[in-house]
């Protein structure tokens, strides 16, 4: 049997990376042989995780096929957001938390997935199942995960499991969990080395919303300032690729993740942007509008921007 | 919160109803609403599975959303086998042992699959993540699931866990593993009362295979002859079956339970006649080929001849 090749989502954040790491350990404590890579570079926050645990980084691949004929897929499961030949290989188990979508197998597979705040939650279930030891350091990247997934306990994502876990990691990973997180968090929230483009587009998604496509970028940092001060070429950047995408509009999320509010910028066809004020209950003024209280695409900006296009 | 409908996959077999049975007291016990349902009417085995057990019978739906807006799969996924207005509603949990395919939601749900030899294995599994108790009833349920899918532990897909189980699950539930079994199995392998349109139909799954929809049926017998010498009719039906309901082709696999051998009747459209005989590595003759040794559905008759329909 070949080596089961274990990954996150392209454009990978923490979650995705560590829990790469922490469940190949599981493969491997149950006797296969599996190796964690990554389908993309290592965003700061994850470097510094990973450094604080003194774990190597996986190895970046974009493809896997030339490799292996088993892959097992984490904190993802739709083909596009995977391995550029997802469709190529067998897979061999799934460990995620989102939807299930543009995903299929020819054979039975392991399928796991719970609606909890991250995937680490999910694979720390599957350890106490088959009863492997949760080390100090597989502890500490699965803390990390969690951590990162939800903005330290705060997205609305986040469930009561979520928030009990990480007491429980904290204290094997030996780290004070407000401390070590706020950290991490900042860690990645250091926008200052980073393009305009990288802000914007670093952690974008494409959502079709009723005929339309919409792109939606979320930056975490500590001052929206940070970004705020460079708008101009924010917005330059976002109607750049708006225009050679062909998406009808570029939505980027800052998100201050102290205060856990956000500012949201916009670039959008004239006749859309209507939608973006009803679904947000504001107004947009001079590309922007406050979205206070808001941390989290997934259930905070996708679903009420959603309804407001398809109720257009 | 609406209550959760619980059900296997149309055409039911044991696996189907009584993992509905045993995933839905599963719920019930954690705290949820939850009630076992049938998409189809129950076949002699199944009933003499019940009857055994005293547990009644589930009621009979098509459909769901009348009644809720919340369901669980149980022994299925894709949505051609499942409620007629499947994508009416939410989608809860899923507990398979199949691959994945033509199924997706909108929200993250809870999802456990595992390539074992029948969905009950699945479900004793989350009975002993979540610490409730196997009664004799819910064991004798969940042995004949297995019994049923795995044809008395003689299928290919049947696994170690699975036969280390089925000892367990005879002891708790007080019966003789060998003779109740073969006991269940002749009760669902007596052809002689059913009309042809019930041996090629009761069991059939519909496949999408390259673009054409492969309709499989299956039927157990103690002699194949007891199908075979009614070959004629069963064609004619098969024929019928597959321009009423725009089937590309229709597979009948007649299986006998003792020798674990089987006999395929095919009616095909022209062009595909050659993916069946390249999968089986055989020839059609006189619309019915051999298939020694082959006694599982899923593991030795789909995954081939998808792959032969992949390959033209």
């Amino acid at each position: 049997m070949s080596k089961i090749l274990v990954f996150g989502h392209q454009n990978p954040d923490t979650d995705a990376i560590t829990s790469a790491i922490t469940y190949s350990h599981l493969l491997n404590q149950l006797g296969e042989e599996a190796e964690a890579i990554a389908l993309g570079d290592l965003n700061p926050e994850t470097q510094f995780a990973l450094e604080h645990f003194s774990v190597q980084a996986p190895r970046v691949l974009k493809k896997v096929a030339a490799e292996t004929d088993r892959v097992a897929l984490v904190d993802h499961n739709e083909f596009q957001q995977s391995a550029e030949d997802i469709r190529e290989v067998d897979i061999h188990s799934v460990v995620d938390h989102h939807r299930i979508a543009n995903f299929e197998t020819a054979s039975p597979l392991a399928y796991t997935a719970r609606p909890v705040g991250c995937t680490q939650t999910v694979i720390y279930g599957l350890y106490q199942v088959h009863g492997v030891e949760v080390t100090k350091e597989i502890a500490g990247l699965m803390l990390s995960g969690l951590i990162s997934d939800t903005l330290l306990l705060k997205s609305p994502t986040c469930t009561e499991e979520d928030r009990k876990l990480a007491s429980k990691l904290a204290e094997i990973a030996g780290i004070d969990l407000e401390a070590y997180g706020l950290d991490m968090l900042r860690a990645g929230a250091d926008v200052s080395e980073k393009s305009a483009l990288e802000i914007a587009d670093g952690d974008a998604k494409s959502f079709e919303m009723n005929g339309h496509s919409v792109r939606i970028g979320q930056v975490n940092v500590v001052d929206v300032n940070d970004v705020l001060k460079r708008k101009d070429d924010m917005l330059q950047v976002m109607q750049k690729e708006t225009a050679e995408k062909g998406y009808d509009a570029f939505f980027l999320v800052v998100t201050n993740i102290l205060t856990n509010d956000s500012e949201g910028l916009l670039v959008a066809n004239v006749d859309l942007v209507e939608h973006f004020e009803k679904a947000f209950a504001g107004e947009i003024v001079d590309s922007q509008i406050a979205l206070p209280g808001l941390v989290s695409r997934k259930k905070q900006i996708v679903p009420p921007l959603t309804e407001a296009f398809e109720e257009a």
